[in-house]
């Protein structure tokens, strides 16, 4: 008789996005004439930039023909956009990889929900509360938590730690232990961001207890700040804790395109029961040569152009698009009143709902008198209860309207 | 401190594909100008065929367009590809197929690599014996089998089916309990296929048993007789037994532009400790959900146009093309008093080694005397000792030169 992974079981019934679209759906039900703004997903709204379309066109051509067709590629992905990477992404910061600590993949959601497997399961997982439910569901199915504890909406076994307005939304270091630490930054979904002196804190700590920081920076590309760090790697010692997760999502469009990738330093060290090292590169290596094909030729093909003077150009162009839309949701809420976080280095706006209100409570009020559709913060976490996320990614028109209708009709 | 997933300890050192390419490397630098024409590995050669390029370049404009545009798709893919599957490969076989029964992948090396994650640990897997290395290495790193004993080649704890001459290469149903089966017809290595009838004694066996047939039809488009399942849901029952893999890769060429897909049947059941049973349909959607975020969009669009008409005819003179090939090889190696097997439903060819040669041995003879790289029997498991897998992917000419040497090199 097949078993089923039991663990699956502890996951809860209803997910965030499922519920919101399942309130959407019955409201645009009720009225039908409505004239819904979504601000909550995190999907952008701007076309591929010219330079990828022309590097793509320009590949899947190169697929046609006998002599320029790809059959398999690296798993890990092409050097010669592994080396683009490491040109454009890092040395300008000072920081140096080998073209093997560059794992390109289909996705930052694939690589942080696939990471954990090398793992051993009795590791204590900690991750801010507020946190992007990847990193704890694939937790989840893997085995390495406890319960679903339903009055705290926390699983048990996981260190959480609270992301509130007392700590400025800035996590405290674990106080027990911990030894898989997710952090990511620029945050999602609060917005905020660490100074290189904050995440150093971080490197340390991980270094003093042999953890390791599983480090999401797929919102890097909307920093707008100086001194606020791209990468893990520009801190002292990070290339002995840390790994880092890096997308095209959100900075060239890339969330219907797929590319991403992963930067796993030669001496980031796991230890096995007899106290032996081994590396977190090879242990990758492994992962994904076994259970992974590489990214689709054109699309790594495409990617490299993002890299281009021309592909530069034109992403900065969407970034600052985007970022202005962010600069607007901020600046009116703010005089309607808000308490609000992030969306100075990243495409999110955290709000705090007026009045003590609930996120979900706010959530309907907003959908039902402003006809705008956003995130409760409390499907990210427990800390996010009171909380709200709006998104940068719609379009200048819309973003503007729902704005508008914000300080208008929500009293 | 972060522990290692010591399971992943358990894999040997060296694998099939690396020894390959190091042996061939120091061949090729002590004989620098050989010219080794490579017959063992799967990749194809043919590029992508015209309808599908077509398809891709059009799709990569829409990518470029304001309103055209896509972003996040669903993580199970599209729609119009999905409904394309079911019509052109499914529905003429007489076999129905809900939208939500199919899962779009970026590749079936993938999927049969992730899908043991919603099984739980307890279950016992059953493998032939040779075996596409995937199946188990990805049950080894999750921990569902005891350590590799390196004088049987095999892991503990897994049933092993072997495939001989004795048997015809075809396995006999597991005689120890198994939940968890793997079977890969047309098979890679062996090319051989199984005829309804036996593909039904395994159904009901894992029906009589509420065990899960896992099977790997990758190989299915180059079936060319008659009475030969192309889908194990042609099978009376197998709907609430299997799940099904599926690829493009050696359909279409589809190796180094990635897209293949699962079919996981709404009855299909696996169970709790409890003795509850869970649909593994809703299983693997939760992982998929969680942890993938769907194809690159350009890629369904472009796979979607392999149903064309022009697709179609595209794609069978393709693999004509490479059947041609296999054709070639048996009747060559029979010709020089072979034993052969496959490479008439199958791009596979199952050489028995003359002389009871090892595997190893005549891999080196073959890449010495006569320049022609293929893939040890032995790389695939024990009972493959004393074999040898040959490829008809490569070109026309180069097949036809590989041949003629092994005819006249190799005595």
């Amino acid at each position: 008789m097949a078993f089923v992974n039991e663990n699956y079981l502890k996951l809860p019934g209803s997910y965030l996005f499922s519920e919101i679209a399942r309130r959407e759906k019955q409201f645009r039900q009720e009225n039908p004439d409505c004239d819904l703004i979504k601000m909550g997903i995190g999907d952008v709204t701007r076309p591929l930039p010219p330079a990828v379309i022309e590097a793509m066109h320009q590949a899947v051509e190169e697929m046609g023909q006998q002599k320029t067709f790809r059959g398999y590629g690296p798993e890990q992905g092409y050097e010669f956009l592994i080396e683009k990477i490491i040109e454009h992404d890092f040395k300008p910061r000072g920081v140096d990889l080998a073209v093997n600590e560059v794992f390109i993949s289909d996705g930052a959601k694939t690589d942080t929900a696939n990471f954990q497997e090398i793992f051993g399961m009795g590791n204590i997982l900690a991750v801010t509360d507020p946190v992007y439910p990847v990193y704890v569901d694939s937790n989840v199915m893997a085995g390495r938590t406890g319960i679903y504890n339903n009055d705290k909406g926390q699983f048990e076994g996981i260190v959480y730690l609270p992301c509130n307005q007392e700590n400025g939304l800035k996590p405290a270091l674990p106080s027990t232990k911990a030894d898989m630490i997710y952090l990511c930054y620029p945050n999602n979904p609060t917005g905020t961001t660490l100074s290189a002196e904050e995440l150093k804190k971080w490197v340390d700590y991980a270094r003093d207890h042999k953890a390791i920081i599983l480090f999401d920076a797929a919102y890097e590309a909307f920093i707008r700040e100086d001194g606020v760090p791209h990468s893990i790697f520009e801190i002292e010692g990070a290339r002995e804790v840390a790994v880092e997760f890096r997308s095209f999502s959100k900075t060239a469009g890339f969330t219907g395109t797929r590319c991403a990738y992963t930067i796993v330093p030669k001496e980031v060290m796991v230890y096995d029961s007899k106290g032996e090292a081994h590396s977190l590169n090879k242990l990758w290596l492994r992962r994904q040569t076994t259970k992974f094909n590489g990214v689709s030729y054109p699309i790594q093909a495409a990617t490299a152009a993002v890299f281009s003077e021309a592909g530069k150009q034109q992403v900065k162009e969407t970034i600052d698009y985007y970022m202005d839309n962010a600069a607007i949701i901020r600046a009116g809420l703010e005089k309607a009143g808000y308490t609000v976080f992030g969306g100075v280095n990243a495409p999110y706006i955290w709000l705090k709902t007026p009045g003590q209100m609930g996120s979900w409570e706010f959530f309907d009020k907003l959908m039902k008198e402003a006809n705008v559709i956003g995130t409760p913060g409390a499907g990210f976490g427990a800390s996010g209860e009171g909380f709200f996320r709006l998104t940068a990614f719609n379009t200048r028109e819309n973003t503007e309207r729902a704005i508008e209708r914000i300080r208008t009709r929500i009293v």
